[in-house]
This record gives structure tokens, sequence and C-alpha cells, in this order.
């Protein structure tokens, strides 16, 4: 019976490769991706029975009504009788997708319904794909504080810098629901929680690390801003004109901010001088590094090449120089993969209705990502994979015991 | 294996009644929409699966970037390969919810997501609530125009009088995806298969009907231009001051341009006044009508007492004169439910992907309505039960044949 009332497009029990749902449609390209996507990846269903009058007397009129009046009485009960605590709002203005740039709302809802099914599949958690028809900051903010009596959460999603700075800020100001740009902080997250595992494989502590990091866009700022938080010695960003130092006149506000914060060392010029004799290379770039920049790092480096779908150097080279090496790829051992974050910090502050995601929270998840490999560290197993069953829950629990702690839970 | 895919939370196989769906929580009205609505009526699901790297590489990065380039090149595949063409967005600010008037967004969201899962239910389709944190009808427009990128469609629900008409007319105007006051069109579409039914049955042609329709709120301005667009003969409203006629000079734009449409009989003064005579009662107001007013309607009257939960007359007392009666309740006959219409004409619209709900589109809804009860019609059964399965295939086909037939299909 309850199969009658779920919807009408089932999910496939067959493996996506070699089955029917992989055969292309006409003038379809022939790729496996097309035809995983024809008619969307997602779907709504009920939770409650309406099968019949007495269904619907319950479920919609007259019985609604009164659940209607008391959440009108007593606003808090909005977590209580409707999915507003179990759903987010995966947000997106369309201009930083992929690799892809700025390809518009549209052509970004295949990645906005891939992060709600990952939501859904790793986090339990209920997330819906709002590809918005603006890139005016204002104008996104106000949206998103119009749409927000509906959410538990926001996921911000592919808003270029450096707009998605201040977006982020507004909304936090303005709503006391989570706000969460995952290109920032969930990146940042999991590249924490493997910094640290890579560091006590090496024997060292966060705070003898000084590490460079190789783009200042959304994801660059972010794991500047989390790794220092979180006490690295040392941490450096360059972008296309060199390292972000003081004595540059170029700056954006954002970066004259980083400046001040950041490069305790006073390195300036390029990116391969500064990684002389660092401990740590992470590049969020989608550019290269020289051979000869990493050979110069400091022995026991651990190197982050996380563009994708190229790494700024290969694997394979990086390792003749490199401790550790982690990608942004699957096909490589230690894959730094958003997905091992953002479902089970949103899962852990929904459970308690969290008003926002802490400096504590984030920190709580990384080290619990990184506790997850516990025994099993090694070179190549610094952070888990994402389809290790431990991980969302181990996130959502220290999440959500992070912000009871911080004061900012409501249950 | 598929069931691991869907949601954690799982619909009830067993009825709503009497089973542990209906236990009240600590504190909780001892109530069973109360323990129904615990945790929300909905969920989102993953239609594809994301089990491991291959299927993760398909439905997200690096397979999705291609689905993503190909719509950013040609937007229209937005949707052949996203859950668009499948989802509409149920809109509104909570300032007309059922008979409990301004409640505000949160108080709401029941309703809207009793809407949803009907939707579902009834039509296949998806359908996400989205309750905003605005009563400004230019703010709820431009919040609109911006989500439209994400949806197929945009069902305007329990946004108050006269807001309403100024809201629709204006996203109509701007979008290019079916906009629908629910409250207004699709009483209308409900209310007009019923009446053609009754008509039928007692021996006349619309043509040859005069109504009066108690309320000139949404749903009472809608169908009267709604009515007088499928050919009945007269129409007059009336709202707490009387009858709506040219000769008033307390009417709002709205009515104003009513009285020009309707009351060919030029009648003014009461409500009961403007029965005398009258062949068609039309109660959507809330209000009462007194018995002798019904008394001194024509031979054969149909009387439509359409106030939730309680009718403007009694059925019992309104069968003392009337051929037919219908009403808004499921505990006595011929009930006039939106549920029989919305989830059809969005299904038929979305279909097609029609641009628009032309009028002609709504007629056919209507009629595909009316001809359901077929040869069964009588006098307790003038429209077909919200649960006879023929109806949302029947509007569905009848709705995106005639979205072809006025050229605002788009496949």
């Amino acid at each position: 019976m309850a199969a009658e009332i779920v919807n009408s497009r089932s999910v496939s029990s067959e493996s996506s490769e070699g089955d029917s749902g992989t055969e292309s449609a006409p003038g379809e390209p022939f790729d496996p991706a097309f035809a995983l996507h024809r008619g969307g990846k997602m779907a709504v269903q009920a939770t409650v029975p309406v099968r019949n009058k007495e269904d619907l007397s319950l479920a919609y009129t007259p019985g609604v009504a009164k659940v209607c009046s008391a959440i009108a009485e007593n606003p808090e009960l909005v977590h209580d009788y409707t999915w507003k605590s179990q759903v987010v709002a995966v947000v997106t203005d369309g201009t930083a997708v992929l690799g892809l740039g700025d390809i518009g709302p549209e052509a970004s809802l295949p990645v906005m319904e891939g992060k709600a099914i990952l939501f859904k599949q790793f986090g339990g958690v209920d997330a819906v794909p709002i590809a918005l028809a603006t890139t005016d900051a204002d104008e996104i903010v106000e949206t998103v504080v119009r749409l927000a009596p509906s959410f538990g959460g926001v996921n911000l999603e592919d808003i270029s810098a450096p707009r998605c700075f201040e977006i982020e800020r507004k909304l936090q100001e303005r709503l006391d629901i989570p706000v969460f740009h995952d290109d920032q902080h969930g990146t940042a997250v999991v590249t924490l929680a493997a910094l640290r595992n890579a560091a006590k494989l090496t024997g060292r502590g966060l705070g003898d690390l000084r590490a460079v990091i190789s783009g200042a866009g959304a994801a660059g700022v972010a794991i500047a801003k989390f790794l220092l938080e979180a006490g690295l010695g040392d941490v450096a960003l360059s972008d296309r004109k060199g390292v972000v130092s003081r004595d540059r006149e170029d700056l954006t506000p954002v970066k004259r901010e980083l400046a001040e914060l950041t490069n305790k060392a006073g390195l300036s010029g390029s990116l391969e001088s500064a990684l002389a004799g660092a401990d740590v290379f992470i590049g969020v770039s989608g550019g290269t590094v020289a051979e000869e920049a990493v050979a110069s790092m400091a022995p026991g480096a651990l190197v982050f090449a996380m563009a994708n779908p190229t790494p700024e150097i290969h694997p394979d080279i990086a390792h003749k120089y490199a401790a550790v090496v982690a990608t942004g790829r699957s096909d490589f051992p230690n894959q730094i993969n958003n997905v091992l974050a953002f479902p089970g910090i949103f899962a852990g502050a929904l459970q308690v209705r969290a008003s926002r995601i802490t400096e504590g929270m984030k920190i709580a998840a990384a080290n619990a990502l990184a506790d997850v490999v516990g025994d099993d560290l090694a070179a190549d197993y610094v952070i888990p994979s994402p389809f290790d069953e431990r991980v969302a829950p181990a996130v959502t629990a220290a999440v959500a015991a992070a912000a009871r702690a911080e004061g900012v839970a409501r249950r």
C-alpha cells in the first residue's frame, strides 16, 4: 500500500551502469550522464497517507486548521508540525558553478539537484534547489530572507567571490536559521580534518605547520581563516598576482583583510617562491604548480592539490616529494570531498534547531571527521571515504553537541 | 536496495486511524491531526542511485558538468534534464489561510505542505511549499520572478484579495511558466463542472441560468468571470454591502470592473432580494443565507453553499427548495473540492510545457471533470469524488490537449 503513496517515478533498483536508465534518447549526447539526468534526479513524496476522506480530513482541511492555529499562537511549533526543521534551501545564482563559471541559474540546476540528493542520501536532510534569476547581492539577500520561513537552513552554493562573502554575512545577520556557504566552509572543514590527520601521521601539531594556499576565491579565503582559527602556525594565500601581502596595493577589501590576518612570515612574490620551505600546499585555484616548487617544500610536505578535474600537480609527481598527497578526485586516495561535511553539519544543526553554524561547530565537524580514520591512519588514508557510513552520524553528533555547548541550540 | 535510497522517514502503511501515528506527544493537544503533522507531511527523495563512486560521478561531479554545459548552450534542455518541469512552487504570504485569515507564513505551512502532497498524490506533480515573509505585492512578485528558474509552475495559495489579483496578473506577464491562483481558478473550474452537470440534469443550458454569488473575494470574483466566460446567462455578485452594481460608489477597482461585466439584470440591494427568481446560488462568503431567500429562487434551483466548515444554508434545508445542492464538505454529496482540478491542471500544463494556463485550458478541465460523471448523473452526483481515479488523468489529458490547441504548449 505504501508504494501507492509515493511518487510515480521510482528509484532504479539496478546499478546505474548498463541498465535502461543509461540509454540515450534521440538527439541526446551519447553519454550516460545525460540518460541519468533525464527528468531530473529528485522527487517529493508524502510521508503521511492520503488515501481516503478520513486521511484528507487530517492532513488537509479541516484537521490542518487546528495545527495552523496552534503555530499562529506559538510560532516555535512550526518546527514540530511542518518539515521546516528537516529541509534546507540549496541557493545559488549560477555564477560560479563547478569549474564552468557563470552559466546562469537554469544551467546550474543539475548541480543543485545533485547537492540536494547528497543532503538526503548522506545526511537524511531534505533539500530543495533554488536557482535565482538575479546576481545582485542585495536582491539575493532579500529573496532568501523572504524564503526563510519555509526552511530550516540555507546552503549557499556556487556563488562567485567576493559577493558570496557579503551575501553570507548579511544573511547570517538577518536570519535565525543556519546559513552556510558550502564552497567556503564545507571545503575548509574537510581540509582541516585531512590536515589534522596528515600532521599527526608525520608527527607534528597544527601549530608546527606553515601552509601556502593557491587560490584566494571562496574556498581559499575560507580555508585560510579556518586553518588559522584551528591553530595552524602560518598561512599565506596567493592569487593570480602572487602572494597576498600587506605591501600589495591591488587588493580587494576581502583580500586586504586577509593580508592582515595571514602571512605572518611576510612573504611576497610568486606562489612558487612562497612554497620554498613550506610544510603544506593547498591548491584550490584550478591552476598548476611546478614540480620544482613542490620539490622546494620542507621535508614531510603535505600536498593537497584539490583542483578538479585536473589537480595542480599530478599526485604521482607530488608523491616524489610529499609525505601525504590529497586531491579532489575520487580516483586517487585522500579525496577532499565536501560531501563528507555538509550533510552531517546541517543534520546536526537541524537536529538541535541551531540558530547558526558557529566556528566551534565547524571545528567539531572537522575533528569528528578526522577521528573516523582512527588507528587506520596512513599516508593514503588521512580522510574517510564519502561512502563510509560512520561519517555522517559522527559529524551530526559532534555538530549537535557543539551547538549545545556554544549556546546556539534551541532544543 | 531501492528502499535505502529514499528518505529515512517512510510512509505509514497503516490507516491513519488508530495506529501509533496518532498518539499524542507530551504537551501536545489530544487530537489526531497534531500527531499526524509531527515532523511534517512530506520529504524529498532521490530518483537516481547514489550508492558508490560511479553513481556519484554521474549524478554529481564530474558527470553533471556535461549536463550543465549542455543547458547553458541550450536553455530549453533544463526541462529535459532537471526536475523543473515536474515541480511547482506553492507560494503564499499567509494572509488568507483557510477561514483563519492572516496568520502569517509559518502558520500557513501545514496547509502548503498539505497542498504539496495533494499535488503529488492526485497529479503526480512534485510541489514545494514557499511561505513568504512579505505581504507586499511587488515584493512577492519580485521574489517569485527570481525563484522561477527552479520551477515549472507557480501555484499561488491563500493570498488575500485584492492583492492576489495584482500579484497573479503581474507574474503572468513576467513569467513564461504557468501561474495559477488556485483559490480563484481551481474553485471556479470545479464549480463550473458541477454547474454544467446540474444544468444538464435539470434540462437547461448554461445560457438559461441566472446566478447569484455571495462573496466577492478571490473565489467569488473568479467564479463570476469564469461562469460568464463559459456562457452563463447572467451572474451577479454580492459582498457585505449587497449586490455589486454600477450605481454603487464604494467599489474597489476590481469590483468596479465586475460591476461592468456582471449583473445584466441591473439588480441592486441585498443578496436576498437578488435571489428572488434566481436559478443558481453560489456561496463562497462564509456568511449565511436565509431559508426564505432560497425559497424565493426559481423552480429547479441549484444551491452551491460552499462555505467551510459551515455552509451558507444547511443542505437539508436547501433541499426543500433546490433541485441540486452542493457544498464544500466531504460529508455531504456533491463536494466542490479544488483537489478535483489543480493536480490535473498543472499535470497537463507541465506535460506539454505550457507557458501559461489559458481560459480554454480551464474550460477544458471543467468539461473533462463534468464528463467523468457521465451517465451516472443524479441530483446527489453532479461532481465526482476526489478519490475517483479517473479524474486526474481526464483533466490532465484535456488540459494538455487544450494547451496544444491554444498554441501555448512548447512540446
